[in-house]
């Protein structure tokens, strides 16, 4: 998984039809010190999210075991909102 | 999954049998403001989109989850056409 | 799916039981002028391509959906033989 | 797999309702001198590793092949515990 | 796949129950040319090699479609020991 922030949102009306109902949100992935970091990936939103919140993301087959993106084409997935992250006991991060 | 523009199109007559019908398109992915990034990718086609036209492509074992993909040598599918997206409340592309 | 020339063989004796039989061919990717791009790849041969010839290859689990690389450690596959592309109207390749 | 070094930990309390009791940690990978090399992960620990540890981790579909990461949105996992690597003879790690 | 060469092995004693007898071996990734290129890989061996030689491995799932790995968490495996290979009808490497 990769820390990113949600920086957006993407509207898709034509679409795949077992897509329809999912939220799809632009993520910006972050470094370890919480900088923007990499290219912005589009992400199916599992857990709630909103704009500017900082979640944790998976891709792959993995973005399919979630209750909303069970077997849809669909290869990035939120399926985590970040409270607080820390590296070497500082605090990098908290919401 | 990520934006992209269908710059083009595949003609391919010897394949895998199982791909007969597939549209083949030629994508050049976008960053989250609407310029190429990135190397160009080659999706096959479940939504009727056509060149020119933004979408949204899912790659990896996603790719085989629509009706045209399911069980083929394909690892790309576009899966929804883009009406606008936007970052930090600002519209970056309409339709 | 990415746009690749090949340009020779891998000859392997000893190998997983189930590869008996399957032809590796070294890929090298190319770009949408046909230039190439990127590293090297190592594919399966599913549709009875040669050297010099324009492919497309799948990777990933759905590098295994063929008949011949079904079940095998097997992550990239030249999965049809390109005709012809064109971008914007332009006809980039012809074979 | 790659090695990477434990270099922190990841709170999240509001998740996909499967992730329910996973532990997540910052890696930060490392090449074959153990120094650090490319973007950090966050992954699933299912071998009860700590903070500062040397670990091996697997990614995609693979990081859902333990008890703990079986179904689950999860695309990394720490599989092993690191106790030493050897290159060309000479040990380049020990625990 | 890929080529690479073996440069060395991993030991971890603390691991995933099911990886239990699997051997890891570090991998360097090579070019068509048989120069090293790009980062190195941890693989499990299912073909008997050895440190030094010249191999092909499959990452991601396709990694686990071997006796050794079949359902564990295991994202590369050497699958095969390279012969020889050819680039233009050159011989770039034989054993």
């Amino acid at each position: 998984m990769f820390l990113a922030k949600i920086i957006g949102t993407v509207v898709a009306s034509q679409k795949e039809a077992s897509l329809e109902g999912l939220r799809f949100m632009l993520l910006q992935p972050l470094d370890e010190k919480g900088k923007p970091a990499g290219s912005h990936v589009v992400a199916a939103d599992a857990v709630g999210a909103g704009v500017d919140e900082i979640v944790l993301y998976a891709s792959g087959s993995s973005a399919r075991q979630t209750v909303v993106t069970d077997k849809r084409p669909c290869d990035a997935v939120i399926m985590a909102i970040v409270d607080s992250w820390e590296v070497g006991g500082d605090q990098r991060y908290k919401k």
